[in-house]
């Protein structure tokens, strides 16, 4: 039998994926959404989630898509009325409301799934398979895009609890935890803070696994032209490229076969194996990181960003 | 038989406190130090973890008593030694940190202690007995003091990592934390920067625990004149008033009894059962709520501080 699953914020990742993926699945079946703009046609679109669970409407699952600042206090309403849970990433606005979020699904016995859509992406699973055995040297994130062209108008992503920069950079951060075999650290950071923003447009990150080696991450969210979205690994064994967000796969100079993309079709199946085993999955180191950078970096001011 | 334990960092707060405290215990004997700058009579002081550790002196166990920023590194190679680590508060520049020296003392079988000194404060016991049975209505916590009196001349509390208002705010929810029964969750925050550091002189906090009550938090290192170390609970039963950092206790307007002072003894003595019982205990929620504050806050500048 299908999982009943309502979705909540109808905004551009919603209507880009979830409900797609959704639509394609049969291990789920959309019975209603909830938001305060925008709509989704053949079923009743509530205002808000207390409406939503208020309904009447039979209910196993909800997806949580609106931004992260609005994100906790919608998953305990669903937690407390019983409902297994999807959390976009980032999986909350602080990691204290996702450790809140975590103990209460455990205590209601439902399915908490703190998602990270990229580590779905094609070459990460034969990426991380084959530095398992490995231990690396050193690595290199990129990840370097158009703010305009990703989040046009999308201001939330700017407010405290946005991350800026940091809303595509935990992508990768989700990439380089799930691939990189050790425990990653940060010791040190710098974040471009634009003059009339609360959150940074451009950040560097150096970091390091437990072993010691170096990890250099740099976000920035002023490139035009073609985008990056690249991490490389060296290791005795030669370089692993995995470039285009995950899309593409090179090792030691030898492109992968890799399957279609599919980022948010598996990770909706993942989702319906948790719901269906009992089991919850929550990790939340990207999440982690991104908080220790504003922890532990140093600020600095930069240009005005007008949208 | 004592538990042979070094010292590394013979700052302020090794002086003040921690070999006072080992001196005092039967539990301890102080075996060696380790210090780029200081000294203590009548062990051997080493300049690095390294020379401590290969000095050959037979140790079980290792306070880290030096600033954050230098925290983990020193721990690694001493859990990685095989021995019993004690950290200062906070027990690290960032939660990946400790993330990771929590997994490695669990691979290796040794106790690891994030020690938080406040928690050991006179009232801090009798406090949490007596809210663990209540429903809170509200709370107020108020930590104001005076930056040069107590940091004199300390640059590292200035630089990333250093914590700034947070290093004496974190003694105030690591109580928090302790004596309000539910787990609590950051919602909004405002930091001020001093114009020429890299670290925050005052934060307000917005906090609720996870049935919503406010939970507010003022700290604020500006404070001459007399000092404010103070948490305020209202509940239906009346009102706990935890003032002087723990060391008076007053309930529903009723003067509490309490013992003298004696949080690093209390602590050392918590360590020394940790390690004689094999366990460890690494409760990382304070400096998880400061990670939060400089991730969801926003940032003022204001008037630059000269020491």
């Amino acid at each position: 039998m299908a999982i009943r699953i309502a979705v909540v914020g109808l905004g551009k990742i919603a209507h880009d994926q979830h409900l797609p993926a959704i639509a394609a699945s049969r291990d789920f079946e959309l019975v209603a959404a909830a938001s305060l703009e925008g709509t989704t046609p053949g079923v009743p679109v509530f205002r808000t989630i207390d409406e939503l669970l208020a309904s009447g409407i039979a209910i196993d699952a909800v997806a949580m898509c609106q931004p992260p600042q609005a994100r906790y206090e919608a998953a305990l309403k669903a937690i407390r009325a019983g409902k297994h849970v999807l959390l976009e990433k980032p999986p909350g606005a602080t990691l204290a409301e996702c450790e809140g979020l975590v103990r209460l699904a455990e205590d209601t016995g439902t399915t908490l799934f703190a998602a990270w859509h990229s580590r779905y992406a094609p070459g990460v699973a034969q990426a991380k398979a084959w530095l398992a055995e490995r231990k690396i040297v050193s690595a290199e994130i990129v990840w370097k895009e158009d703010v305009r062209r990703w989040h046009p108008g999308q201001q939330w992503i700017w407010q405290p609890g946005g991350l800026g920069v940091f809303d595509p950079g935990i992508n990768a951060l989700s990439i380089a935890t799930a691939i990189i075999p050790q425990h990653i650290v940060l010791l040190d950071g710098e974040l471009e803070m634009p003059a009339n923003r609360a959150a940074p447009i451009a950040a560097r990150l150096q970091l390091v696994d437990m072993d010691g080696a170096p990890i250099s991450a740099v976000f920035d969210w002023r490139q035009t032209g073609p985008q990056s979205w690249d991490i490389f690994v060296d290791t005795a064994d030669g370089r692993l490229e995995l470039t285009q967000g995950g899309s593409k796969l090179r090792i030691a100079g030898e492109e992968r076969a890799l399957a279609p993309e599919a980022e948010y079709g598996d990770m909706y199946a993942h989702f319906a194996d948790l719901v269906r085993a009992g089991e919850s999955d929550t990790d939340r180191s990207p999440l982690r990181l991104v908080a220790d950078a504003f922890l532990r970096s140093r600020q600095h001011q930069t240009d005005a960003f007008i949208d």
